[in-house]
């Protein structure tokens, strides 16, 4: 009996052992939940996104706090990393519309192409559509239209993503939840011109139903019992359980998108972060939710080459994530929240051919607008002095809204700086469309006012940042996660990886 | 009794659970051997080697086999992907010996120092020292001359990286087992004129003893029982077994380096592969080894932001992981392999303002030779047509060895380009330094041979390439790992991170 007990306490010993070894080789909590589905999915895609517009992010508050390294964003804390390629079927350097549809149901389309095959012909079934079949509350958020290439991906199947009134009707047939941003861009209706020539080229021809006399298409919405919201007060008054409503910035800008950050004013607008927050009060429930939230504008300002609009939008998008991260925290066994983006835009880099090693990434504090509101300024100006509009003029709006020239600040112009914004005033002054058909032109300013987009340049370069493009690069882009069924995306993979593996996770629900 | 048998019974149910439990919870097996010392450790770094240079090459082998799309490098291949800041402590941009000595000793230190602290008072512990304590045979291999930063913060303690002379005696008081690579750049003494004007900068003084009448650090070596191996010949009949070699590829190119991997004749050269491979032969042994493997001229193509070459360059580095690939499938359960890199250079984007949405990287098979031979042949050209130069010469130059100009290779030239290419020339052909100190013309030609450099940037746009810089970029750098501890290794982290985590591993050795 003796031999028994010591062979009892041996085998407990070992026991114990196995049960302390399986601890320490979990590498961490974070792969615990992996065979279950999350209750609750947090989707965020950064629109332009790529690791440099967070690197730029941390930089810069790093070099305001420290004077150098980096401070992490919210994003950067999420413990799980991953990598993914985006090309697209007919393209290496994808855009929003086939990257969107990639990472809302898994299968590589056409540019601009939304949720549908490669020849436009089948629907795609996106993970929002199945997360709603699973019995989730679904919201779709959104810093631009909510028509918009990206947030279209998740609930509408079209030919082409300028097809934003059938957009807006696919957006309330989808039954979704909750949908939160900019407005419809055509509510009204597309018109033809963009569509044909966009499906002509798809060999496709027009198509018959794009006609003005359809009807509104938010009142289609509120006819299939959607509620629209689009003042701060009527958006505060939103509470748990207020169901199928699409709440809408009150101030829009340019695109029907929420303003730039760097232009929003406390109070009078409500944020991307604001957006999500009500989101999770709103799509609480005991089934779960899936919400996926798009920075949209990090590519606008990535495409303009501005620095300083780039680094406030991920800052915003940060704020967001922060939201659910909050509650993570009180729900970290039954919540997943992916941080991705579509593709990068800009070939944003921190280094400059001009500024050699150095780098002064606090200087884009003193730009106080975004270079579509500084645009507007300008054409203002423009329209009141045609006649006797004066360089003198335009170096004093940079200093004022760029801190270019302003010595004190540590803003000093070069010669070659000086005669670089001299030259493009002069552009802005008589700027006609042909000119951009010149390779040079197109290389100095690409489609943007000249002299705008040179403040922008000159700003980020002695800041130390250098642009490669306009347009989009087809750099892989950084994926972060954490909680149930996180561990699935790290590594380097797709981007139709991520609704695939998605897809598997809420498969058994 | 029967009561203690079926308890018995239980607990061993019980037992069997947990251990069927652990495999269960385990994500992969890439983390079961996690709290063990790696037996063999290869630390790959791609000097200049950003997620941009992998990317670039991984989609110029997508575009020769499918026209879209990445083949992957075997790099990518590695199942653990993490990320990692790269600032110096008083550089937001690193250079290649701080960012050197955080990744080989866990410490952050000042531009331009090997393996000491930032007032370059005390030496730093490095890793390998670490490792050859712990009873480790110890490699440093290198495509760049041995005594090059990158290597030297494994084995050297040195105020800067350009003592080169001091860093060759460190190398042979280090009794590390093996080192290949490129050769001394200064075995006879560096002379005084870089050390004093860097030192004293420091505020250090000139040192006394950086003088020519030293011993050669070539017998140094020999005297300290090392052997030198520099021909093909002997380099293959090195067995398993050889000690104390110090290999040195038998065709040095500018530097003493290996030549450019683009430029190599295979047969007449030793490449990084072929290094490593040996490498391995020579340090296996019961007792483990560590090797580090540099791909050093990844960052000197990035700097003359010459894309072919860099791709190249990646693809030799990458063959050299392969072999490491090889041996851990052999001893997966006893290897780490870490591939990283020390910083981005160039500004490298897959994305350029003048093509817009469009890639064609397979037009850089076109380019035969590197920058640098490109240059050698110009400067052959101007020594021989000092007064009869003729811009047609030039432009069949670029046209045999980049394909500009070649319409039958998709190579046609636009006007803007043709204009680029001759005043580059012109400029070329009556280069002076004092030339560079001129804002446009750093911006356009960097300090290269403007027609060269040209050619580059004509051929990497034409690809959808585009640059930023010809210095670093700051941009984090990913970490791909497989292996005993890989998990060690994985979200976002900093550089300093790498060696302190290897230091952990191997501690208890």
């Amino acid at each position: 009996m003796l031999q028994t007990k010591i062979n009892l306490k041996q085998i407990f010993a070992i026991a114990l052992l196995l049960i302390s070894f399986n601890s320490i080789a979990q590498p961490s909590k974070r792969d615990s939940y992996k065979s279950k589905a999350p209750k609750y999915i947090f989707y965020f895609i950064g629109d332009g996104m790529g690791l440099s517009q967070t690197n730029a992010a941390e930089a810069y508050l790093g070099s305001l706090e420290n004077g150098n390294g980096i401070k992490k964003l919210q994003l950067s804390t999420l413990p799980n990393q991953g990598f993914y390629t985006t090309y697209a079927l007919n393209r290496f350097i994808t855009g929003s519309a086939a990257a969107g549809t990639a990472l809302a149901t898994g299968h590589k389309t056409t540019i601009n192409t939304i949720s549908m095959d490669a020849q436009r012909l089948q629907p795609l079934k996106t993970i929002a559509e199945m997360a709603k079949e699973k019995g989730y509350k679904v919201g779709i958020v959104s810093s631009v239209s909510i028509d918009h290439a990206t947030p279209a991906t998740f609930y509408a199947h079209q030919p082409t993503r300028n097809m934003y009134y059938k957009i807006s009707l696919d957006l309330s047939k989808s039954d979704f939840n909750y949908f939160a941003g900019g407005g419809f861009k055509h509510p009204e209706g597309d018109g033809k011109t963009t569509e044909e020539s966009s499906l002509s080229n798809f060999g496709m021809g027009a198509t018959e139903d794009i006609e003005d006399k359809e009807p509104n298409s938010m009142k289609v919405a509120e006819s299939r019992g959607y509620t629209f919201v689009n003042t701060v007060h009527d958006f505060k008054k939103l509470k748990k359980g207020d169901d199928k409503i699409i709440a809408i910035a009150p101030k829009l800008a340019a695109g029907s998108a929420l303003p730039y950050s760097i232009d929003q004013k406390n109070g009078a607008d409500i944020s991307l972060a604001d957006f999500t927050e009500k989101g999770i009060q709103l799509l609480d429930n005991s089934n779960g939710f899936f919400m996926m939230v798009e920075g949209g504008k990090i590519d606008w300002a990535s495409h303009a080459n501005d620095a300083a609009s780039v680094i406030k939008e991920v800052l915003q998008f940060d704020k967001a994530v922060a939201t659910a991260m909050e509650f993570y925290n009180k729900h970290p066994e039954e919540t997943l929240i992916l941080v991705c983006g579509d593709h990068e835009t800009g070939g944003l880099a921190l280094g400059f051919a001009g500024s050699h090693y150095d780098s002064s990434f606090n200087l884009l504090q003193y730009q106080n607008l975004s270079y579509e509101a500084f645009s507007d300024k300008l054409a203002l100006y423009k329209q009141e002095h045609a006649d006797n509009y004066s360089v003198a003029d335009g170096l004093n709006m940079v200093k004022e809204h760029f801190g270019l020239g302003d010595a004190s600040k540590g803003l000093q112009l070069s010669p070659f700086e000086m005669q670089q914004l001299k030259d493009a005033f002069d552009k802005s002054m008589t700027y006609a469309d042909e000119m951009t058909k010149n390779d040079q032109f197109y290389l100095l300013y690409g489609s943007y006012d000249p002299f705008t987009v040179t403040a922008c340049h000159i700003l980020s370069h002695k800041a130390g940042i250098g642009w490669t493009s306009y347009s989009h690069t087809a750099s892989p882009i950084p994926i972060r996660s954490i909680g149930t069924g996180a561990s699935l995306f790290t590594g380097f993979f797709d981007n139709t990886d991520i609704p695939k593996n998605l897809m598997k996770l809420i498969e058994n629900k």
